[in-house]
Order: structure tokens, then C-alpha cells, then sequence
């Protein structure tokens, strides 16, 4: 078993067959890296609204890799285990003009600062969060030849946002290439499930890693082995549930978010904006009910433990 | 504060605003019902898959109720708290043909009949679930003429089938008729978000509920306080996770739970039909991502401790 280093200059955008490693490992190696947040640089502990408004998309999401793994096959399964996550005491959560679940009705720039100790962020738009690091983005190159944008995810993994990613879990990603081309970034403090407003706390991280190959045993997709014992989810306070009922999954999630914003502005005084990325850092979309045709019911649940 | 029981003659199948009241009570009150399991008497703790095939699904689903409320009026909030859920001792769980998210890959009759004790439900398909007793349908009657169907839910509910509307609970619901006439029933032992085989563990169930009236405070679809304290889910043994990817949520959701029935077959060796059922009153479906265009992420979540 050796152990890797990849450092801040090993990044690229855009996830491709053809691009050069930055590092080969072989299986079951370690490979620490230092992942940069979404912006790549571009919004910083000390930012206002201003660095929102000037964000170039393009050099959104930066990935560290792509890591070369030694006898890695297309039909293999390459699990990555997350050794470790070491955040840098600070991130970011911004709604970004023309981006994000409820985009048509938040047309203006927002940005929130979050700090954080060991144990808990401090989020200045009424919260109080569990640290709960994870990775949103990591993936191996796909086989259609060309290179691929980084912000949706594919069957090969990238921008998925799983927010159960923690130290301690197994990834299983489907190698598409020879040697996977493995990379990864997009790391965040805390987030729940769907990412609404279109981004997490997103924050610089060291990332330790281990990669382990299965011959002949790709998922179909992506699939994650969380390990015993971190609750997803402080249930000491309780939950607060809005619902979106209706024949279309995407217009009833819709509807359960802005019902949720309008819960929290009524109920914690919070502007909506705020109320928007609250929720996207802190509050889960689960399908509650998905075969009672026509309609279907999606859930938002925001644990009442992170207000304030 | 009056105390009120409703028995089982008192049932109906059908929305209705014309549904004579089977009882009449003010704010405050309480009342206790008898409520059938979801097949209505025709599967019982005896019934093997047979009954099954003769179920007549125009008498699935029976409601007990309509309850009138005194002053409620369109626009109001009714607010439901479920007081206690008491089990009858066992519960059913059935794959019907024509229902359920993956109904055209599962087109046999398919029963599994499980018994519970005070903590514990025996599921006589390879799993062992904490018992946490719910109401899968509660709703007041649309304002709509007409008969309404008691399979889908409704913006005044219904057949929500969300998982956590246990003892303790708080539902909020828009009062669209005069009097509110509020009905349910289809009580369950357990079931994961989504009930994806279209059963959960059907039960029948003795149930208090107290109401309460918040004057013209109607929320535009069903809210739920859930209290604090009981977990979600048991993390103990963590979670195995599969996901789907790709523009339609739909899609993700039936790829996801395709992916969870191949693990289970292959890791635990259930039938396919008996993992489709499990993850039906076990896994949960949560949306991981729904901002990334053009590709989502929909995770099915198998809670580990639910493995013999």
C-alpha cells in the first residue's frame, strides 16, 4: 500500500477519456488531495455579493485528478473509500442567477458565509448546523469519447451530491476507461437532500481517499455502502414537512420547497433567499408516495434542531 | 373536550363533499376509530396469495369517517394530532398486478402476511423492522363535486402514504368544505418513503386522533410536525445505497429500486419479488440531486439493521 499526494495545481474541468493523469496509483493505495470549493477560488472567506455577481460558470466545480489506477478495466468496479475530510473552518452558499431548483422565482445574486468548529457551522441566515463534510462530485471518465461538462451527474458518477459521502463510506463507481481516470472536488460542509437553491455550504477540503478494484463487478450506476452509526438526520427537535402533490415529481418538489420557504419566513422571520438556501443546506427531499396515480407526493423535512 | 368513537361499520370508499357524516364533533375533541387494513377484510393474517388474485380493488382502501368538524369552514386549518396507534398483531404486504413503480416487471401475485410483537415486525422475507405504526390515508373532502377515488392523494390529502404520521404527529390540512368531513384509514406497521411495490405493511388499527381549528389558516397542501425523539430510521448498521441517474425523476426512481432488488437478490439471496416488497416497507427514496441539469439523482436507502 503506498500513499499519494495530490496538490492544489492537479485540477481540471470537464470530465473526458483523454485527459492526462495527474497521478497513478495501484489498488488499494492512498492518495490525499486538496480539493478547492465549487468556485475554484473565485469566492473567498472574505467575499460579498459582488464575487457572486462576477462568477465565471466555466470555471465552476474543478475536479483534482484524474488518478490512473493500475490494471483498472472498463466492467470493473472501482470502490473508493473516503479515509478522511479535513474542511478549512470556513464555506460559501450562494443562489446563483439562472441556477438552481426554483431559478425562475430567485432571480437575484445571494451569498452566505458560513464558519465552522469542530463540531458545528455557524450559518448567518438563522441556523446552526452539524459539520457533516462530504464529497458532492467525484466520478470516473465516461467511454464516449469527447469531453463531458462537470455539473451534471452521469452513470459514471460526477456532480451527484450524495450527501451521505462522508468519511467512512464506500463508493462503488463503474469503470467506462482504461485505468477509471478517478477524480473528485466539489466538497461540502453540510447539505440536504436535492441541494435546492443549487448549492451546499461549499468548502475547500483535504481529502484522504483509498482505492480498492473488483474485477468484472461495475454497478450499473454508482452505488454507496454508508457505514454504521452517523445519524443522517438531529431528530432531538423534531421535523417540520411541506408537500407537493401532483402527477410530476419535479413540479411537486418544486411546490414543497417554496411551501417550506414560506414556513420559515412566516414562522422565523427569514427573508426568502435565506429561507431558499436553509434549505438547500439543511432540509431532505424524500418521495414520500410514487404509485398512487396519477398523483404523487414529494416531501421536504427540515430538521427543527438547526434553527436557531 | 368530548370523547368520540367511530366503529367499523362507519367506513366509506370515495371523496366526497356529499358523504353523509358518520360523526359530528367540535374543536378540541377526540375521537377513537376502528380502522380496516387496505384490502378491507379480503387478505387477513389466514390468506395466502390467492387472495390475492380475487381481490376486487373497488373495495380496497376503505376510509372510516367523514368526520364533521363544528364551524370549520374553506380556508381553515384542520389539525389533526394522532393521539395512538395500537396494531392488531399482524399486517399485510402484496404485490397486485397492474400496481406498483416497477408494475410491468412484476406482474405476478405476490403475498407476504408478517406478524409483529410490542417493538418488532417479523417480515417473513428475509428482514426484521423496528415497528413504527402510521396512518397512510388522512385527507378531508375537495371542494370538487363528484366522487373522488381513494387511491391518490389529493392537495387535501388522502392516500400520502407519508411514513411519518406516527403517534405524536401534527397534520395540518386545507379545510375545502364546510364542516371539513375528515376521513381515514389504510394504517400500516411500517414502510419506506415511496411504498415503491404499492403495499406497505397493511394493518388494521385501532386509532386516536385528536382535531383542532386554526381559523383561515389553510396551507396549500397537507404540513406535518413530527415530534421529537423517534428516529427515522436505525442507523446501527448503516445503509446500502443505489441510485439512478438522468433527466426524469421517475425514471431515476424506478432505476434506483431496479438496482436495490439486484443487490438484495445477490447479496442476500430473496427473490426478486420478496427484495421489491422489502425495499417497499424498508428503503426510503430520497432525491440526492435536482439542480444539476440536465441529469438528477434519485437514491433508494436500505437501512442495514432490517437484514436477518
Amino acid at each position: 500500500m503506498h500513499q499519494h499526494s495530490l496538490h492544489a495545481h492537479a485540477r481540471h474541468l470537464g470530465w473526458s477519456r483523454d485527459t492526462e493523469p495527474a497521478l497513478r496509483v495501484a489498488p488499494d493505495d492512498r492518495v490525499e488531495l486538496d480539493c478547492a470549493e465549487a468556485s475554484g477560488g473565485q469566492i473567498t472567506r472574505d467575499s460579498d455579493v459582488e464575487a457572486v455577481h462576477r462568477l465565471a460558470p466555466e470555471r465552476a466545480n474543478p475536479l483534482s485528478g484524474p488518478i490512473a489506477v493500475d490494471g483498472a478495466e472498463p466492467g470493473d468496479a472501482l470502490v473508493v473509500t473516503v479515509e478522511d475530510l479535513a474542511p478549512r473552518g470556513w464555506g460559501w452558499t450562494a443562489n446563483i442567477p439562472g441556477f438552481g431548483l426554483l431559478a425562475d422565482e430567485f432571480p437575484d445574486a445571494h451569498l452566505i458565509v458560513s464558519r465552522h468548529d469542530a463540531r458545528n457551522i455557524d450559518f448567518p441566515a438563522g441556523a446552526r448546523l452539524p459539520l457533516r463534510p462530504f464529497i458532492g462530485t467525484i466520478g470516473v471518465a465516461p467511454a464516449e469519447p469527447g469531453t463531458h461538462p462537470v455539473i451534471p451527474p452521469y452513470r459514471t458518477g460526477g456532480n451527484m451530491d450524495c450527501r451521505d459521502l462522508i468519511a467512512g463510506s464506500k463508493l462503488w463507481l463503474p469503470v467506462a476507461v482504461p485505468e477509471a481516470l478517478l477524480s473528485l472536488g466539489d466538497t461540502h460542509l453540510a447539505q440536504g437532500d436535492g441541494e435546492v437553491c443549487g448549492t451546499a455550504i461549499e468548502a475547500p477540503m483535504g481529502v484522504a481517499i483509498s482505492v480498492a478494484l473488483h474485477k468484472g463487478a461495475a454497478p450499473e450506476t454508482p452505488v454507496l455502502e454508508i457505514p454504521a452509526g452517523p445519524l443522517r438526520r438531529e431528530t432531538g427537535a423534531g421535523f417540520l414537512v411541506t408537500t407537493g402533490i401532483g402527477p410530476d415529481l419535479m413540479a411537486c418538489a418544486r411546490d414543497a420547497v417554496r411551501r417550506l420557504i414560506d414556513r420559515l419566513c412566516a414562522e422565523q422571520g427569514l427573508s426568502a433567499v435565506d429561507a431558499y438556501c436553509l434549505i438547500s443546506v439543511a432540509a431532505d427531499l424524500h418521495i414520500s408516495e410514487i404509485v398512487d396515480a396519477p398523483n404523487w407526493m414529494v416531501s421536504a423535512y427540515l430538521p427543527r434542531a438547526v434553527l436557531g
